[in-house]
């Protein structure tokens, strides 16, 4: 049994549970439909179908100036370079598993000689006594939220206000990792501004909860969004047409920011039907964004053998992968979008009740 | 009299000479036309779309492997640092007019602290006797075929393959800045793997001469494309999603690569027209790809009054905007693509007579 095999399953399930569908050139093609083709392309950042979603963005994320990324890799390099020789001091700080020290190579190393100090830990997001703890001062802060890594979990609302207080008192700048921003204000009950208001500088995703193609929004004052456009262009990131992501990134945007609550109350459905089953439990146990991870002491192979037989027998998706988990156990992500709501209700229960079976049967055996 | 008009009137104009068309919108959709919706998305550099396009232009070009890249500024900076570690030396060499040196912000030195030399002047591209009298030896010497900011001239092909044998004596990487690769073929009378095979390492472009709309190809050995992957990444170039670049890219490249000779004849008749013409001459005088600049000893305004007129008389657009020269007059670039076809011969003559005519009666005050 491998992961290609489950992958392979879940591709063909009648009842995927996850994200918005597949990745493929429709989503483009789809978004692509509602402009005219005289449509201008912007040019090296510059132009109507740039400029203008830019703007509309600085206005969602209540900042004076947004600029549109590739991505958010980056994005947030240059966010941390410009915070860093602002401050003069190369220390930053960040949680373990943030995206700049898992994902990137190392790019904020390498190119930018930064060096983080690393808050919390693998068990809960970053919080005030972290920041109190640190034994310098750093140039900038970076909190994600919701933290992904760690199956989307965040600091309360308070606890936010607090570190955000205390960066200001210390003249540290915050910056907030928002790759899923748009996903956790339902829970925190807030608009983007109201959150975007505590941080220095906002780095947000138009591919996760949005759906978008690729890209990413970097918003703070004008002089950070016009340093990040050098940067940008150093990067080799200004390109001559960024429109294929800027205009999926509008439309789907208009699309589903105003679902973010439903996918945030799916997310708390689902996890009680995984909290219901055997040998499964969800961190966070109630969801606090539209994602959150299902953790099981089995071993891998065991927990894949179960879904791929419930799946085969229900016809509803569990996971397309499944990751060991250090010490032992394992895990997979769960984040959900448009495809959630298009699953039968039975379905979904058969799917849980057969699960459940089988991995008590597992756990028998 | 300002750009801004001149470049209004260019883009009304019945018969614009320059380049393939607007760059709007449906230069994707036409080329989404050609695929189909469930075509799966790239993903972070993996995936059919991505590796096949790959695979292709590793082909074309002759080399092991080759890597998509969302634009030159990245693929190019990245090329040198590979080469800069690969020799142990942050020296690196190329032409003073280098799109690393002019039109990057200078990233190559901020993010990789590369140390370029610049070798010969604005009057000519890089010759071997440039290479001889390098005082150090760098690591990398980056040829630019055709030098774009002074016209597109390109060194002779022997010259060409004795810096080749000149860097391979020494253990000097060289690698090719091939913008504009394929429109210095026909001229050269080389496939593109006859070049490339010159090089260690070659970038090329898709939205020039290929029409495409946006994005590069880095080619190399299998070991230099691995690590280019690796600084990709860090770089913030790995994106989920490159397919909308890469399927415009095959698309173009297609419908473009056997229409380069015709270009470049065309460029050598319109190069024609021009050095006719009163007080305009053409750099170089005769063309050895698509591109040449138009060159004045009159003032900038004068020179854009006169087009302007010209344009207004008889519906053929020259440019879209003129530069001024360092120490008095001024030019612009021409660049052949699909829309010189489409100009009549007739309104050609008559646009370069009443051109010339009014640059006579400029004189003349």
């Amino acid at each position: 049994m491998t992961n290609g095999s489950l992958s392979e399953i879940y591709a063909k399930a009648a009842y995927p549970l996850l994200g918005h569908g597949k990745r493929n050139v429709q989503v483009l093609k789809e978004a692509l439909e509602q402009y005219e083709g005289e449509l201008d392309s912007d040019m090296y950042g510059s132009g109507k179908v740039i400029e203008s979603f830019q703007v509309k963005m600085a206005d969602i994320l209540g900042k004076e100036a947004a600029v549109f990324f590739p991505s958010g890799t980056m994005a947030q390099q240059i966010a941390l370079r410009i915070w860093s020789d602002d401050q003069g001091s190369k220390k930053v700080a960040y949680h373990p598993t943030s995206h700049l020290e898992i994902h990137e190579q190392d790019g904020l190393k390498e190119l930018h000689h930064l060096e983080p100090t690393l808050l919390a830990d693998r068990t809960r997001p970053v919080l005030l006594q972290d920041l109190r703890e640190m034994e310098e001062t750093p140039a900038c802060v970076l909190l994600e939220l919701p933290q992904r890594e760690i199956g989307g979990q965040l600091p309360e609302y308070a606890e936010l206000e607090a570190m955000s207080a205390f960066c200001r008192e210390r003249g540290i700048k915050l910056h907030l990792d928002g790759a899923r921003l748009f996903e956790v204000l339902p829970y925190y009950g807030k608009t983007a501004q109201e959150v975007c208001a505590l941080f220095d500088s906002v780095y947000i995703s138009v591919y996760k909860g949005i759906g978008g193609v690729a890209g990413a929004i970097l918003a703070g004052d004008v002089g950070f969004a016009e340093q990040s456009k050098i940067w940008k262009r150093r990067h080799g990131g200004d390109l001559i047409s960024l429109y294929p992501y800027i205009l999926a990134a509008d439309y789907y945007m208009e699309k589903r920011l105003p679902l973010m609550g439903r996918y945030y109350e799916e997310a708390k459905e689902l996890a009680a039907y995984y909290n219901g089953c055997h040998a499964l439990k969800t961190i966070p146990r109630v969801p606090v964004s539209n994602m959150f991870h299902v953790h099981s002491d089995l071993d891998k192979e065991q927990l894949e053998a179960a879904i791929l037989e419930a799946t085969r027998e229900t016809g509803v998706g569990f996971a397309s992968s499944i990751r060991e988990r250090e010490g032992g156990g394992c895990y997979y992500e769960v984040s959900i979008g448009d495809r959630y709501a298009e699953v039968p209700q039975n379905a979904l229960q058969q799917a849980f009740q057969a699960l459940g079976r089988k991995l008590r049967h597992t756990a028998e055996l």
